[in-house]
């Protein structure tokens, strides 16, 4: 089953914002069987919409379009749609509550262009909006299904989720596509490729091996494509053991979860609770965990201990300490991980002291530098990372690695 | 003068990377006065690359290419480039010493299919990728100009830099294109438009002006397009001048910047410092800030206080606040705010608390009750907010009101 998306809005012609949507979308489409054909990005202009409609429906079954769904001029999506299928607009009675709910919610006077926002080609079935008050709206039109979302990712992601996947199963006899999923940290796509090389090319032919890299984590997916064998669970089971069996140490979790989840779930099984201290991270760490609902039954909190004052009065790092060997140095990372641990009373902890960059760099510890140290109660375990000069990089690694880190203390104690 | 972005490459079409190099190159464009018409991401498809090329040759004038330059099977851009033009594949003498010198440096033995990383359409002319094996191409067929780089994207951002947009400069007589953006916190796109509906349909034709919303902020971007008149600065800043006057109470910058940087800049310029305290948050506001060089000069640290003894221990909050008020109340919100100013010695302090969800909330205060407070050493301004029942999204707008009231105190200081 092929698919096209379809992205309008110039503010992603002129590069103002990245198309992260396009993206999420492909991955959530791909676990279902669907095949992402190409995606464009499109300007908010009518005969421009028009052609990329029409280009997309010769080559796709499925269409979906994002964007140019506000309540203002430049918002075109939904006059272009009636023109495109040739319908008028009409306002939408649950398209209209909704947005006279949320005004109602929100306690504002609502104006006119807000009740246009209810206005919806007369052909299609509304997807309601329960982030905003743009609706989604779904068409089935010669054999074709095409779906319009706001861009606003969030409101993008719940329609999807809530209404879209879920009408698309129904209404399209989707292969059955199993994924699973073994998520990898401290080495490379090739080097972990050269290890399980046999057992790659041991698979069956409905079973797919993908490498997905990012950030010094290494996700090996494997899918297997079917028409209703029984047995494909246990197949893609027994290739996953083999695999895990062979990369064992460098393997955090055998489900596609965050790395951060990971931790989160290990140590809540436990009763474990966990601290920070970030320097050059900033705070980065602590947002990733709590990112999760429910991650406060185990993360207490962290210290961001972006000055070197804060690094003494806060987590008690000495003030000799600092002066003796520098901020960025395996005694202060140490510090701060035993510090922290003892100040916040927690059974583990975390601490990442470095140079992010771009300036901060010396010929001793040039940008990039970064010392990472993990604690509990009875060991404090420290080492050095030299990763490159991009600062939200080298913020993203320092994390993989202290996360990396923790598991592995954790699964000694 | 108008161009068009193409990205191959399957990894895009699974959602496994985010395409940033298309964004990248549409603002570098843009800065040049050359529009991008659209971005297309198409497969590593022989058949749908030369489609690609063709509907985009027949739309604009420049087509820019990335991906699919690499060494290995699934990398066909340059033998499909040479079939598009119908020619032959060549080695090139510079691209093959790029290639020799790279292998020389690394101390690596070249493989035959390095050295086919030298061969490109004998009509090309060789752009030099001093970042990489793989050489760029510059083709001038037939009046338009075809650029094809890696998809790597520091290669591709020095080719672009390097030499792509001086050859650029020098080639085309491009027109001029200005942008001015008005960045507004507090009011929705709609309240906006009404405001200045007037101002805006005052515009001449060659300027233009979008909206660009974005978790409680709006971006009015106004762009004004000419083919030289020296005017177009003067009338843009007048247009922008009247609609910051008409919202000014919304407005915190006159520039494209994200809302954190508002903060750092102003707070910079003034030798300011500032601390945080987050509960609900989690450490995204601390790494918002963190995220930007240089922000060690203003924010110093922020206390991640998850549970309650934090708020205790670390920033001080009383006990009797939290057993009275709860930790998701005015009182608490104070005396974190008051609290971290204090320990952390900063002259401005923010601090968020509340309930970001899914679970967790009550009927008192549902989930999304987030209370923000922001102290310097003279006075403390708290207020209550109600979002929605969607975690991150609780979490980003909570970061976005505790800056918008930052900036308000400041202001006023």
């Amino acid at each position: 089953m092929l698919a096209e998306i379809i992205t309008i809005g110039d503010e992603i012609l002129i590069g103002q914002i990245v198309d992260t949507n396009s993206a999420w979308m492909a991955q959530k489409l791909n676990q279902q069987g669907i095949r992402i054909k190409q995606i464009s990005s499109v300007s908010d202009d009518q005969q421009h919409i028009l052609n990329a409609l029409a280009e997309a429906a010769s080559r796709a079954d499925i269409i979906f379009i994002t964007g140019g769904l506000g309540p203002t001029k430049d918002d075109i999506t939904k006059q272009t749609l009636a023109k495109y299928f040739n319908v008028k607009l009409v306002i939408n009675d649950d398209a209209l509550n909704n947005v006279l709910n949320i005004f109602k919610r929100y306690n504002r006077p609502m104006l006119d262009v807000n009740r246009k926002q209810a206005e919806v080609p007369e052909n299609c079935e509304v997807i309601l909006n329960n982030n905003g008050t743009a609706p989604g709206m779904w068409f089935n039109v010669d054999g074709k299904i095409y779906v319009s979302m706001p861009g606003v990712p969030f409101e993008m992601m719940y329609m999807m989720e809530d209404t879209v996947i879920p009408k698309l199963k129904t209404v399209l006899k989707l292969p059955v596509i199993i994924h699973k999923t073994i998520l990898t940290v401290g080495e490379g796509e090739s080097y972990l490729a050269e290890r399980i090389a046999d057992i790659e090319n041991d698979l069956p032919p409905n079973i797919k091996l993908a490498y997905l890299p990012k950030m010094g984590q290494v996700r090996l997916r494997l899918s297997a494509y079917s028409d209703g064998s029984e047995l494909l669970q246990g197949k893609l089971d027994q290739f996953a053991a083999r695999i895990v069996e062979r990369v064992g140490q460098n393997v955090v979790a055998q489900e596609d979860i965050p790395l951060e989840k990971v931790v989160l779930n290990y140590m809540q099984e436990r009763g474990l609770t966990l601290s920070a201290a970030e320097s050059c991270t900033g705070g980065y760490i602590a947002h990733l965990l709590t990112q999760h609902p429910g991650s406060s039954a185990v993360f207490w909190g962290s210290a961001v201990t972006y000055d070197n004052s804060i690094k003494e009065n806060i987590i008690g790092v000495k003030h000799q300490t600092l002066k003796d060997f520098g901020a960025v140095s395996e005694q202060t990372a140490r510090e701060m991980a035993e510090g922290v641990l003892h100040r916040f009373k927690t059974s583990y902890s975390i601490a990442v002291t470095g140079i992010a960059g771009p300036d901060g760099g010396s010929e001793d510890k040039p940008v990039g530098t970064v010392w990472v140290a993990v604690a509990n109660t009875t060991k404090t375990v420290s080492k050095k990372f030299t990763f490159g000069n991009k600062r939200m990089q080298n913020i993203e690694r320092s994390a993989v690695a202290a996360f990396f880190m923790l598991i592995t203390l954790l699964k000694e104690s």
